[in-house]
């Protein structure tokens, strides 16, 4: 994701880095502690040793702190996929492979800090609003996936369809797996596989 | 849908239903007129000619005038579809051509009443409040299928596979289909085909 603020790598890059995971670390400390609502931004600019000023220009509101990191996370899945070999064009299997390694390095991004993940998933469920922004956010996943996937030359609505398919799978994994982040990425392959390969089943049924 | 009011078809349900009617063709007259945001309850009320305490005892909210035909329909369509002769079990593919005939009679509905349609998506694509609730219903319609398929003897992780791979399909078509209602369930047949069937494209490609 190239930044406003300097290339990936630079110093201003990784400092600019070092501040947003800060701001996002007290911000999670802090909703633990107190509840999401009870907490302000000037609360978390004070635990994050930064201005209200800084914290606006890296987040846009304080719902915006518990997303800018999945953001990034899809952004960084993406960057770590190879093209595929050969252009998609209208091939839905081809779409559909290159949806389900997107949604698999992504998944298993998000939920690689376990805490913080859980601590994501329990205040959006509880907040109305964040559920609104969660939502509205996925929306804007798939139509990420989309257009990386029409970049690997994917027909336009084979592109859309994969990546409509690949949130399907994802939120058809976050029901198989419950509250585990550990199920969460075999969960979205097996929905996946279930599709690409119906009958066959990779991992053991959860019921 | 069962509702609180009367058996369907008995005279109180048929009055529930004409006086509903009542209210949503007068509030969709006045949003076309003046706009979303310059409409009140009570002039949707005085438009229809029925009390505010009537207005509220069937919508909950101004909001809502928008989705209860929408609801009504998933429900129609639900009754609609005869129950599969054989239970959907563990089989995707089964539990697949299921979700087709729901969401495609669904869709089918919906677009019936092609300016109806076609306001209802301007209004929600102007209006965030209304986006984020046309988005939180959508969830609610994916679980509704995945209940209807339950209900059908499909286990729990297959319906909710194939209830989340409608509602992909349904985006997919909603993409696919622009503006235009008339191409919404031959676009949303097209995307359940492809995925079933892929290779195979049932209808001409839209690009």
């Amino acid at each position: 994701m190239p930044s406003p603020l300097g290339e990936p790598g630079s110093l201003r890059e990784r400092k600019r880095q070092r501040t947003a995971d800060a701001v996002r670390t007290a911000a999670l400390e802090l909703f633990a502690e107190r509840g999401y609502d009870e907490v302000t931004v000037a609360d978390i600019a004070e635990r994050a040793e930064v201005g209200r000023t800084t914290f606006f220009r890296y987040f846009g509101d304080k719902q915006e702190v518990l997303f800018s990191d999945t953001e990034e996370e899809l952004a960084a899945a993406i960057q770590h996929i190879p093209r595929p070999a050969k252009p998609i064009g209208e091939s839905v299997p081809a779409a559909l492979r290159c949806a389900r390694l997107l949604v698999l390095t992504f998944v298993d991004r998000i939920t690689s800090d376990r805490r913080a993940y859980r601590l994501h998933q329990q205040l959006v469920s509880q907040h109305p609003e964040l559920r609104a922004r969660s939502l509205e956010k996925q929306r804007g996943y798939a139509a990420r996936l989309a257009a990386q996937l029409t970049d690997w030359g994917a027909e336009a609505d084979t592109a859309t369809l994969a990546a409509e398919i690949g949130l399907a799978c994802f939120y058809a994994g976050q029901a198989a797996a419950g509250d585990d982040p550990r199920l969460l990425t075999p969960s979205v392959g097996d929905a996946f596989d279930r599709l690409i390969a119906p009958g066959r089943r990779t991992s053991a049924p959860t019921d």
